[in-house]
């Protein structure tokens, strides 16, 4: 198959595949999701995107139908049906379907969908441009849901000025990015906000921290300004489709580039464990 | 027909339809909606509720695929569809169906969505139990958006403390509840939150308002706190499927009751004007 779209033990193209219309998910918003992408099928760091999944969907009391060895072989039975041996794998659990009501139904398990698709890794020797936006979303950005409105908002404005990401900001302080974390390079120290209820705790986060780890870089986990991140030898944005990227201007201003060595050793190392986790 | 679903020109039972997995709702929630009730199978406020609907998906540039005239012929056609004369008519539009990213679909409508189902106004004579909660939601709660994971989870609160809403609070200042506004009478005046972007400018606050003006009672845009609420004389809930609810309890502790004339002729008012315009 060229792609493949699944929702409670049916499969087939996405674009033909339907839900019900009393999924939560459509009217609520009411789920949480994961992303991670293939190489030789295989997707990178699967243990980590389903603990988090279970992580997520616990907080907000989904009830998973599957153990995470089950969901795991789900995943990995699907990713084997698409011809592409490179894809970006999705998947999220709704609450279940049942008449609109805010409350949780009565009875009911999450409604289990996927959308797998060929997906590359952005090109890590890319530098990109950001733009700057107050942080206007909910106080639960720990967990990875559906809500996406005010990410959906911000990277269309980040698009509209040429740019890959919108970094967002509250009162001054740096969050994250609408759909990847943020972090600096500050005097050969790896400068990343902490993992509170404002920020996802990224899996490349944590896989850069671990790098740094292995490099000898030390990692400092406390918030940062605008100011700051304007001024950091470099600017790195991280999520599972782009590892470790390299940000060379904000607001349109010149930014980073002098800790290119720093820089290039952590894209080395996470992307030399991609490899080598799905050869 | 028992119930109806609409989607994109289709329509059946809703518990038969379906819609397409790369609908935007259904992976970001992306889109806004409306709810109104109907009495001898004709909408509620429905001018207004239509002039909300327009105006969220503006502000969120969701572009509609019909005028306001023809989405009220729409609407009123499909309720026409349903035996029962009092229905709960929901009501939503998502950005339209493509493959996820974050960024707007280059091309494509908004998906329109209907479900139409048996549904009445709550009795006005009964009296409820509120529970407060911080507010946790987006900076976003002017426009009606199915982001509502924050509601579903404060609605759950609410019915686990026996209780039919959550009235949620920001640091101490009183927004609304988790589907319903909510207001005071103090001392004579009805006092309710200003429209910002903390609350949504509800239908039947507006209506309230003014009953108030043709009742002789002040009217105050101004903040309040928590504890302003529990001291008030009448505590308020106002939505499309309650019009005017008086608490007496919040948090277990009784409050209220203390103007029981007032709250009685506002609610009569409204009532009187719901019936009014569903004759």
């Amino acid at each position: 198959m060229q792609d493949l779209g699944y929702y409670n033990g049916e499969y087939g193209p996405i674009d033909q595949m339907k839900v019900p219309m009393l999924d939560r998910a459509l009217y609520f918003g009411d789920g949480v999701y994961e992303v991670t992408y293939t190489r030789n099928h295989r997707l990178f760091a699967l243990d980590e995107h389903i603990d988090r999944f279970y992580n997520s969907a616990g907080l907000l009391q989904i009830k998973l139908p599957h153990t995470k060895e089950q969901m795991k072989k789900l995943l990995e039975e699907m990713v084997r049906k698409v011809d592409d041996d490179r894809l970006f794998v999705y998947w999220q659990a709704s609450r279940g379907a049942g008449a609109r009501e805010h409350t949780f139904p009565e009875q009911g398990e999450a409604c289990i969908l996927m959308m797998i698709r060929p997906g590359r890794l952005k090109d890590l020797g890319e530098k990109v441009g950001l733009i700057t936006l107050p942080d206007t979303r909910f106080l639960h950005c720990n967990i990875k849901t559906i809500n996406l409105i005010p990410s959906v908002m911000a990277a269309q404005r980040a698009k509209e000025a040429g740019c890959f990401e919108a970094v967002l900001h509250r009162d001054g302080r740096v969050t994250e990015c609408a759909h990847s974390n943020v972090s600096i390079l500050r005097d050969g120290v790896f400068v990343t906000a902490p993992t509170d209820h404002l920020i996802l705790p990224g899996i490349a986060r944590a896989h850069l921290i671990r790098a740094c780890k292995g490099l000898g870089i030390p990692v400092d986990e406390t918030p940062f300004t605008v100011d700051e991140l304007m001024r950091a030898d470099e600017v790195i944005v991280s999520s599972s489709s782009v590892l470790c990227l390299g940000a060379d201007r904000i607001d349109g201003k010149p930014v980073g580039g002098r800790a290119a060595q720093l820089l290039a050793a952590l894209q080395k190392t996470v992307l030399d464990e991609f490899e080598r986790e799905t050869r």
